[in-house]
């Protein structure tokens, strides 16, 4: 059930379609995130209005709360909340390892407290792997260490030889599961597909290392983890270009927790098929908007008498319906529906630039939705 | 471009259509309340979808918070906030007086600290007609004292005096701005009409005296004020029934601050067509649910893996799309979509509710809709 096949090509960026159990995913592809089964802010009726194909679910959040069992009972996740096209769910390891003072990483996996209640935890890479299945995401992820940034080389090399180790692990239990030999589990999705990890910090040797020993372990994708987590940008992209050639041409690359409008753009021109990232929405909640003419911060005093719309350019209901003036009132006054209209807008900007960038990689065009993106979100991104 | 006409009567109970400058609106009429130019937690496209014809926008926050002068700047409240159908706002005076320790009442108005900034201000009748005619609500309210509950018949003597000398000068400042002999108020609506207001606390003398005052001033239609402020709700009743007769049939009549579907199907019956209430909002926002079954807190362990829409009688999109197990999931995690949900149905359960005693009433059905509101309030509400 799931299919990868590229339509159109230019240079190292391509577009394509991505077929799952729930449907197809035009590539690229931005993941927006719903942390606990819900993006913050926005109702799925959203979502599919701004042309959400695909949602990201957090895995550590759904197994504390409401728990894997829980919604293995309701038929999976895509039953339990009403959202019926395609899901990927991380593997929960980010917001283990995020979890500082209150995790230990062994070779085992990660030992953690819950932020909830302080109950104890054991993040395996099998664990990760039998959750994902009772969460029935279409695609789940395999369950790698996330470096911090800075690392020292050795110790990033520890780590992705950690990462490896577990990938053949976590492989080796989703294949169980998915062969009927872990009748424990109860899965909930038998056409899960799932993504295996590249990792090696800053350390382009390190990266071509992790590359070619997780495509041996044989994954349905591959995916770029440990970026966008403080190293300067060039050397993010820099990474991403030499990466994307190590992975195989006919799977889609998932370059993880990226970016702006112009990390996104620019990743694209490096081979990057998927993308998720809470900046649309987490930024929305602040006030911080994206839009054709740049960002814009709507709690600004500029704004209090403002009449025209957020964005001119964009269709969204938000900008289709009200003033700068009325939104920043709304978020000054701390209002629900400040975070409603603006992550409305912030996903339907991010959703419309992907829906740009692969109509101009259809019709010869990428070069210049680029060069705009580059304009607009280049000096402050 | 004010009129009101009664089409079908069941008793004391009425249907009828109020017409204003922004249109028609069917009563008896639940009016959500739109605090700060918001009804928190649902978009305008809900509240249209919900059915609501009218919204009420407080006074108080608006004037503090982005105040009057700007909105008058937009063109007024409407259009600041992009709701082109009618609106009613308050005077202002319900959130003075309830603030406690930073308020003083005195002959010339209410002298009160803004609970923002701590700034000083004095809200008078004549102010709150100034500001309401800035908003350009259609429906603007007269300045009156709102009486605490428990008073004495003295205390509420002296009350309801005042509140009628304020309603002369209130009356007297709106005919002046209406007139143009206020050219200094950047008045935004023509065509707004002047609610007054019965007070007398639960003195049933107090009440007639107030009623016979008020209407002697010659407002546009009237309301009862000062009810549903914690006195047991078989007095609220009586004193509904008393004063709904000695007030012009040919006028809506306004029961402010009410209530529960009980308390609304009581009062309809008793002679009441407009209400307005933060109980369907904030009770959703506290996970207390209003469904065709009785009341449903949805934070209830039970409901965690019931499958089951949270009213099977209910069409809005909460009910057609999610079940109980997802919204408790989302109160539970504190998700800001619970709010939404939650909201979006209590709407559409009154609007529902209100719908049906409309059109019990073209039908000569009343008394079975009442019976069920009985029913499924009567114990707990």
């Amino acid at each position: 059930m799931f299919a990868f096949h590229v339509t159109h090509t230019d240079g190292a960026a391509r577009r394509g379609e991505l077929r799952t159990p729930h449907g197809v995913v035009q590539t690229p592809a931005f993941m927006p995130v719903g942390t606990q089964g819900a993006v913050k802010g926005v109702t799925h009726r959203d979502l599919v209005a701004c042309g959400a194909e695909i949602l990201l679910g957090n895995t550590y959040h759904l197994y504390l709360r409401p728990g894997g069992d829980l919604i293995a009972r309701r038929g999976g996740l895509h039953r339990f909340i009403g959202w019926d096209r395609p899901i990927l769910t991380d593997s929960g390891g980010y917001q283990v390892f995020s979890l500082r003072g209150r995790r230990t990483i062994e070779e085992e996996g990660a030992r953690f407290r819950s932020h909830l209640d302080g109950s104890l935890h054991m993040l395996t890479p099998e664990k990760a792997a039998d959750v994902q299945a009772q969460l029935g995401s279409d695609i789940a992820m395999v369950l790698d260490e996330c470096l911090a940034y800075p690392a020292t080389e050795a110790e990033a090399r520890a780590s992705m030889e950690r990462t490896l180790r577990w990938a053949r692990r976590g492989r080796d239990r989703f294949l169980a599961i998915r062969q009927g030999r872990a009748p424990e589990v109860h899965a909930t999705n038998p056409g899960q597909a799932q993504f295996g990890i590249v990792q090696g910090g800053v350390f382009p040797a390190l990266r071509q290392e992790s590359a070619r020993g997780t495509v041996a372990v044989g994954f349905d994708a591959y995916a770029i983890g440990g970026l966008s987590v403080g190293e300067p940008v060039d050397l993010m992209y820099d990474i991403v270009e030499e990466t994307t050639p190590l992975l195989p041409a006919d799977r889609p690359r998932y370059l993880m927790g990226t970016g702006t409008p112009l990390d996104i753009v620019e990743s694209v021109a490096r081979g990057i098929d998927m993308f998720d990232c809470v900046l649309p929405t987490r930024n929305a909640r602040n006030g911080q908007l994206f839009t054709s003419r740049g960002k814009v911060n709507i709690k600004n005093a500029r704004y209090a008498e403002d009449d025209g719309p957020l964005d001119p350019a964009c269709g969204c209901y938000t900008c289709r319906h009200f003033s700068r003036a009325y939104l920043r009132h709304l978020f000054v006054a701390g209002e629900i529906n400040a975070s409603t209209l603006n992550t409305l807008h912030n996903l339907n900007f991010y959703l419309d630039t992907l829906r740009a960038i692969r109509e101009s990689l259809t019709f010869g065009k990428f070069r210049s939705v680029r060069d705009e993106l580059r304009v607009r979100f280049g000096s402050d991104a």
